[in-house]
């Protein structure tokens, strides 16, 4: 965790934003996997809660009460029995303390500080909950069903926590920094593996490996696999084959819990096919357009659709696409292509804050989400700040069931060549994405070491 | 999946058991990390879901409707926007079809099964819930609120699943052989990469790629430390040091998550010393007296209590333990050093069906679970059958806050010798733990190739 000065702050500077009410941060706890205390999946801490609390245990809850002006770190102090199995960990009362934060308190007196905060009918602020134990907390402590929950949280508290995490401090800079070290050791390691007669799994698995061995875990599930063009595609038992691309999305999260985030697309063989260079040069143009043209006050947004009509001149060119590149681009047939958004806010969460609600991380009151398939995946679409941490991942994918399915009903036939398209049923995906930090006037990748993504380089680093 | 007609077998019997009412198994759902829809933690099926349905996908419901003789697996199919995101799956009735399920349909339809079940006064039989996702939607289905949900489960539909699943069928017995080629890759790389200057974290994360690389994933989350008298301790960050012992306790999950689970201790400067070789010699002479007894008709309680006696024996010899041997254990003395039972059931679950209450698991009318410290940890107590697979895992910790603890309060003193103890406080802990089959008339330890346990053969594997 940080300096203690670091969270006085933050939780000083969301008080005058919220401005009154019981502010409540309900920590993560333990989350079973097949079977409840032992099978459990690797603890994560809520990234809110870390924000303005930094403690790392389950079963923590952070209190902030604006109008009394106290704030409480609550939990249970750990017995000899739970020391005996999963160690010494500091009191409740130390994590506290370790946070600035002046009081501590038991799971019980959370309970008395529900009831009194709802008999006197003061305003409660918490988050939307995205885990169900969560849910089932709030059920208990503040009577809200489940599915109303998500309505019932408070938008002050949102807008609030977005404002705040939106904008990168310099220490989280280093942090994401050293997420993306890791990062790198990833995909040059998946570079070094990748080779015909290799499985998805063991490249995969040698991947997720990497990021456990020098951070906390995978800042998600690794995507490793052949077919590209599915976007979020578990590694499989298939192996590897001379001829096919195969599409590395992988990151890992520092002992902070801050990510990285990064995809490459390799050939297998470690030699592009000429085929695959036409391909891969677009969504490379892409990616360096969108590096080009983020910077303060622009919407991320506009980059979004400048790359669309980026892309679609260039496969115009191959002749995949035609006709009038506005009129294509505003029909979203390029979402054929790319159906899914140029990128997303990075931080602690890999799509940063995901959990407080896309209309209010990614949008605001100037630009709206669109309904329109593909943009409607794009995740940030507001103006870019100092301080943003964004991805720029444009991809290419011949996706076989989109291409029947748009085929079927003549969607964009006007624009789309699906004789040509037919040939590419075969081709999978290319995606490359890098982590971005938006600067005074400009913005940066986030590594010190860039991860080889022209294609000579990758070609030259796979053959070292 | 394993043929379509095991799975018919399967639920014919379970059916003749269970003999009315309706049986709902609820599979798993994907299991929010840090956010919801992308922050998932990897998906893992119920293991009872699977055993009487295969089938992998998340959001899916078994119905075994007793009284009509009807079958039936419910969800909702993917459309083409999950294709897109996750690649195309079977469809429902494919998965129902694979599984020798005569019916399928969707969520919407388990409402009206559900709503008509209740409406008749049907007897509808579920497993306790796990997840609280599932608890929801027990919650929203059946109206059992949360809390109650432990107490309203089946306890015939229990009892007929560990009866079935407690003895592991011969397919599910090279599943668990699969699994152990696994679980020897991970420990080997370990005893290769263990040295003085790496981190914990280094070890650690590469023993667990391994499981993803050539399994589904690590059967639970790695442990892997120098402070192996933490039962449970996550790799840290600190750095492995010259002369201490390091306990890496690892499994991995095959393709079918069918698991493995061992334990290996080895010196980081890869020769024990002689204080080590005196207690791992212990541990050791456990571990082999517990293949020696595990067999059919024997209590598993009883072998626990032998090695127990065994370990006071031999620690009295080592002036650390002192008094009569039968007293010594039956005050519950030697849980000073082995505060966990000597193993739990293995299979679809690491610890096998510990969601379905330890009481009818390990446990049964004739042996009932102890309250003593250290005895009230053993998983498994009831009488050996041929097919099960239990863990032989003792160890034995020299914990200090366990030390001070029972050294204050005066606890066993007559047993102990806490002079002797206060020199031990920088040990750690050693454990050695295999998965034994039961056989015919004894049992053996799953797994073509040994992990090397004994210490010399540890020493060469490490130095080779």
């Amino acid at each position: 965790m940080f300096e203690k000065d670091t969270y006085i702050r933050r939780r000083a500077e969301l008080k005058k934003m919220v401005q009154n009410g019981v502010i409540i941060f309900f920590g993560n706890n333990e989350s079973p996997c097949n079977f409840p205390n032992n099978g459990y999946y690797p603890f994560r801490q809520d990234s809110s809660f870390l924000y303005y609390f930094g403690a790392q245990r389950d079963g923590l809850v952070g209190v902030i009460d604006i109008d009394n002006d106290t704030e409480t770190l609550i939990g249970n102090d750990i017995d000899i029995d739970d020391i005996v199995w999963y160690g010494a960990v500091d009191s409740v009362k130390d994590m506290a303390t370790q946070a600035g934060v002046a009081h501590s308190a038991s799971m019980k007196q959370l309970k008395t500080i529900c009831y009194d905060a709802l008999r006197l009918k003061r305003k409660i602020h918490f988050l939307p909950p995205y885990r169900h134990d969560t849910k089932l907390q709030i059920f208990d402590l503040l009577g809200i069903h489940p599915h109303q929950q998500k309505e019932s949280a408070s938008i002050e508290l949102i807008k609030a926590v977005v404002k705040m995490r939106s904008v990168k401090e310099d220490q989280e800079v280093e942090e994401l920094e050293r997420a993306a070290e890791i990062g790198y050791k990833m995909h040059t390691t998946a570079m070094k593996l990748i080779k015909p007669g290799v499985t998805e799994k063991f490249v995969g698995g040698q991947v997720s490996g990497i990021a456990g061995s020098y951070g906390a875990m995978v800042s998600f599930p690794t995507i490793f696999s052949q077919h590209g063009e599915i976007m979020h595609g578990n590694p499989s038992m298939a192996v590897l084959e001379a001829g096919r691309l195969a599409l590395c999305d992988a990151g890992a999260e520092t002992m902070n819990n801050y990510c990285s985030d990064n995809t490459r697309t390799m050939p297998v063989s470690g030699k592009f096919t000429q085929r695959q260079l036409e391909i891969y040069s677009i969504v490379e143009a892409c990616h360096d357009l969108a590096l080009e043209l983020s910077k303060p006050g622009v919407k991320y947004y506009d980059v979004h659709m400048d790359i669309c009509r980026l892309m679609t001149d260039r496969l115009k060119e191959l002749g995949l696409m035609k006709g009038d590149t506005e009129e294509a681009v505003r029909a979203g047939a390029h979402a054929m292509f790319l159906p899914h958004g140029l990128g997303h806010m990075m931080g602690m969460d890999v799509h940063d804050m995901e959990s407080l609600d896309q209309r209010y991380v990614g949008f605001d009151d100037e630009i709206q989400p669109s309904t329109q398939f593909g943009t409607s995946a794009l995740r940030m679409g507001r103006r870019l700040e100092k301080g943003f941490v964004v991805t720029d991942e444009p991809g290419i994918y011949f996706i076989p069931a989109l291409i029947d399915s748009w085929k079927a009903t003549g969607h964009c036939k006007e624009f789309l060549n699906f004789e040509l398209l037919e040939t590419y049923k075969d081709f999978g995906g290319i995606r490359i994405e890098d982590d971005i930090l938006i600067t005074d006037n400009g913005c940066r990748i986030i590594g010190k070491e860039q991860i080889p993504y022209h294609p000579k380089d990758v070609e030259d680093y796979m053959a070292s």
